[in-house]
Formats: structure tokens, C-alpha cells, sequence
């Protein structure tokens, strides 16, 4: 039986400043993290930033066999493959 | 090499409508899923029955090996053994 502290997987959540920060997302998805990102910041420095980091975020994660779903109104969770999100009416998108 | 399909982790998220709702949040725990609860209706119903809730909540976390932690105003995210949360600044408690 293969013992649960040798593999371990990460959640991270964190603020999304700029578009530079999703290479941050990527690589954490690659390590096989789940991420949260709270893109609040983003809104008020500039939408078209905003649309454009959310829209390379979810390209990857098509790519890549994860999962997306927004998360009330500031944020949107990312996971990896191997983690699903489970929809239903208490995910607010 | 093991496939990825072959083992699935959910991530859920729902709101927290009253203190018989944690049986829900234990049984997706003890599955081995990721829940994210919303408790903002039971800021509105009773106080006392939120601080009851997280704090049975929390205690059951810490029995089972798993993470909690505060995730903005109105969520907590629960993890189950062999998932841990990051913490770091971009994370509210």
C-alpha cells in the first residue's frame, strides 16, 4: 500500500497581478498544483490585461487536461489533470 | 506507469446552509475530495450555529490528517490527507 505522505499535492491561491503572473500558473499546474487566483487586482489595473490572462490560463488548462471554474466573484479555480471540478449550483460563475 | 484517469480527485464547492450540512463536508473528506464551502448564508441564519459548524469542521480536519484555511470573506477551503494548502500573503485568513 502506497503510504499518502509520499505524494502530496499543493493547493495555492494567490492574487493575480499581471499578465506575467500566469507563467506562475502554468508552472504551478505543471508541479501538478491545484491554484487558486484571486484576479480583483487585475480588475482594477486593466481589463483588457484581465481578459487576456484569463483567456491564456484557460487555452493551457484545455491543453493540458485540467479543470476551470470561476469561484464567486474574484476568483477562479485551476486544477490540474487528475483533479476534477464537481459542478453544481453552490459554484457561482 | 499509473494512468491519471485511474484516480480521480474532486475538488466541490457549495454553500453552508445549517450545522447538518458538515456531515456532507466529512463525508466528501473522508471520499478524498476538496471542498470549498461558502458560509455566508449562515452568517445571515445564526452565528452560533457558524461558529459550531467551523469549529466541528476544523476539529474533524485535524482528527483525519487534512488542511483548512480561510480563503476571502465568505469560503474555506478543506482539504483531506495528502492534500496541503500553501500558505503564503495572497491567501486572506
Amino acid at each position: 500500500m502506497q503510504k499518502s505522505s509520499e505524494k502530496v499535492t499543493y493547493l495555492k491561491a494567490y492574487p493575480l497581478k499581471g499578465y506575467e503572473d500566469i507563467q506562475r500558473v502554468k508552472a504551478d499546474l505543471d508541479a501538478g498544483c491545484i491554484v487558486i487566483v484571486r484576479f480583483t487586482p487585475l480588475i482594477k489595473k486593466s481589463l483588457d490585461e484581465l481578459s487576456k490572462s484569463i483567456d491564456d490560463i484557460y487555452k493551457y488548462v484545455m491543453t493540458i487536461g485540467g479543470d476551470i471554474a470561476r469561484l464567486g466573484e474574484d476568483r477562479i479555480v485551476i486544477t490540474p489533470p487528475g483533479v476534477k471540478i464537481f459542478r453544481e449550483s453552490g459554484l457561482k460563475y
